[in-house]
């Protein structure tokens, strides 16, 4: 009988196509192009943490590879490479060779190298480092934002979270609208080709992994601003289309995680080329906020006019 | 109380020397020099597998980087960057400031800025992705080896073995003997100056990490040939003086893991720059055997001259 390891040899090794030495010598071998500047991020999944350990293994290789693809999409970067560390209790050859496809459907449509890794014996655990490309001096930090730039957000953030409310029990949705959140949740889309396109027009960026309002304390946080965040702009249709009444779409949008959306600041001289881009891109996009120069206040401004703060409700692993 | 984010962030917060964007981004960047190749490695460390749950959390961190540091020096690339992405149950102050303690004496020691990272909840799980450089094509990889080259192995190996014998009780070292076994078992040093100057020297090379034979037959393998270890040439003496019985300095030795020396194939014209290169960096080098073109063969000849064939005894974390 093969064992884990000749099962992940098996399933995870495919040609590579711009990488000089992949998969088993000590280390992997590539070449970043010339003029470019190295974009690079790790995360770590851990069954039971960030996702149910009966997960669909086909999602789970798309998911663990997705995430980091969206951060360097957050940075405006081109993902190129990556390597997959993993632990792994007794796992039969179906449920590696899931995972496996449903990486390898990412990393096709995301032009990425699997360029090595590491196998081990343990608890269910899958550890990605993604490797990026962008011109030199091109990429979005955090760290961009000013005074009186628009914020936006990409697609309809909170699908993701109003699917774990499904699977939870809290709320059921129709079949179709659950199969959405469901999709949104478990097959994320990171938006790299938005991302590229933002390079010289967003200030700031990142992507909303553990809820929009958390994210955007990031950005506040980094770039020393505050900001105002009109509830009236906030893309809640797909969310009250899809069965969530006004408080449940709300949570969702605002403190949900897991949508891989990109939140981005842009001046308010950009707004008729992001308007353009979405619509070219056919990536709806909301225009939900302004930043201020309150360091680290994040206003809320309700549909009767009302402002008050809200704390940052990020998502804490450790909460 | 501060949570376990907030200590690892004041704990693994350092300035960084050669990273444009290091920690608190969705990417960390940064530039590889012109005419390098870039080096990459990923190892998983997961407790109960890799090390005892109750390990010296310094020397935790300390090996955790080691380990990887290794398997650049292995290819005779110059580490410059690590990724840390850990996985832990609750963890107090002392025990997440000794971790750091020794990732950074790691660090520090190898030049290797740490760029960025990931942390949350779960079963205890260290993975270090590790980036490094080498000129273009002057990497070395398992796949040179070739019919007449020596076969060398650098410092002590089997003395890391014997230190977890003694953990496990299969032997009672002398006090300061199991201080020494420990230490290379605890805070492995890689050779990465040693392995630098073995460009354009060796025609192969990995780090031994799972045993030395187990990890020969890797070259062997890559490098579609065969080899004869010579067990009179096995630098033994450091084992036997430890208080390790003939049998369990061999056992340590050629199926022992942990040890990270550098095992490398050169041709015989090498010789005597390889005796001068390790008179020059104090670092024993004993020439164990040669290659030989017969596919995936490996032969000991014990001191009566009698030749024998021997299955690759490598440590499988599946076995």
């Amino acid at each position: 009988m093969p064992s884990e390891f000749d099962l992940i040899r098996r399933h995870f090794t495919r040609p590579a196509h711009h990488t000089e030495l992949a998969v088993g010598d000590d280390a992997a071998l590539f070449t970043p192009r010339p003029g470019t500047q190295l974009a690079v991020s790790t995360d770590m999944l851990v069954a039971g943490t960030h996702f149910f350990a009966d997960t669909d293994p086909e999602a789970l290789g798309w998911k663990t590879l997705a995430v980091n693809v969206s951060d360097l999409a957050a940075m405006g970067a081109e993902p190129r490479w990556a390597l997959l560390a993993l632990s792994l209790p007794a796992a039969d050859d179906a449920w590696i060779g899931a995972l496996a496809r449903g990486f390898f459907a990412c990393a096709d449509a995301f032009g990425v190298d699997l360029a090595g890794g590491d196998t081990t014996r343990g608890p269910l655990n899958l550890c990605v480092t993604i490797f990026g490309e962008t011109p030199v001096g091109s990429a979005i930090t955090r760290g961009g934002a000013h005074r009186g730039d628009d914020i936006w957000i990409t697609g309809s953030p909170g699908l993701a979270a109003l699917g774990l409310a499904h699977l939870r029990g809290e709320i059921t949705l129709r079949a179709d609208h659950a199969r959405r959140c469901l999709d949104a949740l478990h097959r994320p889309q990171p938006r790299v080709a938005f991302g590229r396109a933002l390079r010289g027009v967003a200030s700031a960026m990142l992507d909303v992994s553990d809820g929009l309002l958390g994210d955007l304390g990031h950005i506040l946080e980094c770039s020393n601003c505050g900001a105002i965040v009109d509830t009236n702009a906030l893309p809640l249709d797909p969310l009250r289309a899809a069965g969530a009444d006004a408080l449940l779409a709300r949570r969702c949008l605002l403190s949900g995680g897991d949508d891989y959306e990109l939140l981005f600041t842009a001046p308010a001289t950009q707004r008729d080329a992001l308007v353009a881009l979405s619509r070219q891109q056919a990536l709806p996009l909301s225009r939900i906020g302004t930043i201020t120069d309150t360091p680290d206040q994040l206003l809320l401004r309700e549909a009767d006019g009302s402002e008050h703060t809200t704390p940052h409700n990020g998502y804490d692993h450790f909460a």
